[in-house]
């Protein structure tokens, strides 16, 4: 799909254009950096979905200095995300701030949530669910999401570094756009697949009782950092290409 | 080494009764949950220690309703998080507060101190750092610590969900135990070994930026729940064996 094609068909679903942009511009991203289950084939997904309400507005319900609840209230995840960091970047929280994002899906890649909060000067942490596909390492139903956690720490010079790690061997994006299949999609890890296990099973619950809408959300922690950890870092990798590097 | 040898040679050390229970407790339920490198073995190694301040107080440095810093103040890390969490069950926070501990070290099994939080009716994710053990996938220095990831969720009735997952193929636990060499201690995930190493950037990086004492540390986000997600989460497991599960 090619861009102008796939701003075309945003329109076509009823999105006014500052959303239409927002969106493009993640699917955009995505299809740079090589993760292309996250890229414009969303838009082929999104024309799949019923109910979708292109004239929703997220919502900030509970807004305290440092804890903020947000919902979907109906809005795509990617528009509910994108409010969310534009405000903490507007205002950005004296030591730290939860942001608990109920009924907030999908919520695309979340290093591309992170890393404008990091290269606005904060430290981010966040997770978010989605439909179960990862069951126990020894068989059974599916039982979370491929829930990714993503942290960004900003740097005084150089680039922030940006990890963003999902639960399974595959995302569901790769199944999406033919690159696994569903059932190659478990924990990831190999031998030590419990430990890719519990990481989800722990995300999915924290979600899951911040979030309780029943749907899906995401939670995010943002901090101002009291240290610059990252320059040096870079220099003990001594060149070696770290999480988040293009 | 028997519980009375335990004890005696943790007041040898200089420590007061209050203090050596601690130590004593934490190291007992290493040891009944199987994790013996996290047991009593780590008095030997405590032993080995130069500078040990048995008499040395955690401190709480800044104290806001929704943020703490904390100072080892060369009190170790296990009294410093014994103090964090029981400051935490005493004064719940309202929604969420972040706790930051900075020369936090040693921290021990972090779904010992997550656990309480839960069996106390809070949702808490900890991660601490320790010193660097694990090398990039492709090999090289050795850049960050196995820097464990806990979140513990509570359950209306059942037990909660505890998870702990250490970034390495082993802990230095094992390795001090002999259960593994430091050359097989690398970040887990097999063939995805980039996503523990990413883990372990991530995690080393938040806590160096918000604890930046340049010693070790731990981050404790704790919130109340809004939901009550295990039960119906375990009904889902249909019985399978959850991370904490004994």
């Amino acid at each position: 799909m090619s861009p102008d094609e796939a701003l075309e068909r945003l329109g076509a679903l009823g999105f006014e254009e500052p959303d239409a942009n927002v969106l493009f511009d993640h699917f955009e991203a995505a299809e740079r950096s090589g993760r292309v289950g996250h890229g414009f084939g969303r838009i082929e997904w999104l024309e799949t979905l019923r109910g979708l309400h292109p004239e929703a507005r997220p919502m900030l319900v509970v807004d305290e200095s440092a804890f903020e609840r947000w919902s979907g209230n109906g809005a795509l995840g990617y528009l509910v995300l994108e409010a969310v960091v534009r405000r903490q970047l507007e205002r950005p929280p004296r030591h730290a701030r939860l942001v608990v994002c109920d009924d907030t899906f999908p919520t695309g890649m979340l290093g591309y949530w992170t890393r404008r909060l990091a290269d606005g000067g904060l430290v981010a942490l966040m997770t978010a669910t989605s439909p179960r596909r990862l069951p126990h390492p020894a068989g059974g139903a599916k039982l979370t999401g491929t829930n990714p956690l993503s942290i960004a720490v900003p740097a005084s010079h150089g680039r922030p570094v940006v990890t963003d790690v999902s639960m399974g061997t595959f995302t569901y994006g790769d199944v999406l756009s033919g690159r696994a299949t569903e059932d190659e999609l478990v924990p990831f890890g190999g031998d030590h697949a419990h430990k890719g296990f519990a990481l989800a099973v722990g995300l999915q619950l924290l979600v899951d009782a911040l979030a309780p809408s029943g749907g899906f959300g995401a939670v995010l922690l943002v901090a101002r950092p009291e240290g610059d950890p990252v320059p040096a870092f870079r220099s003990l990798a001594a060149g070696a290409r770290l999480p988040g590097d293009r």
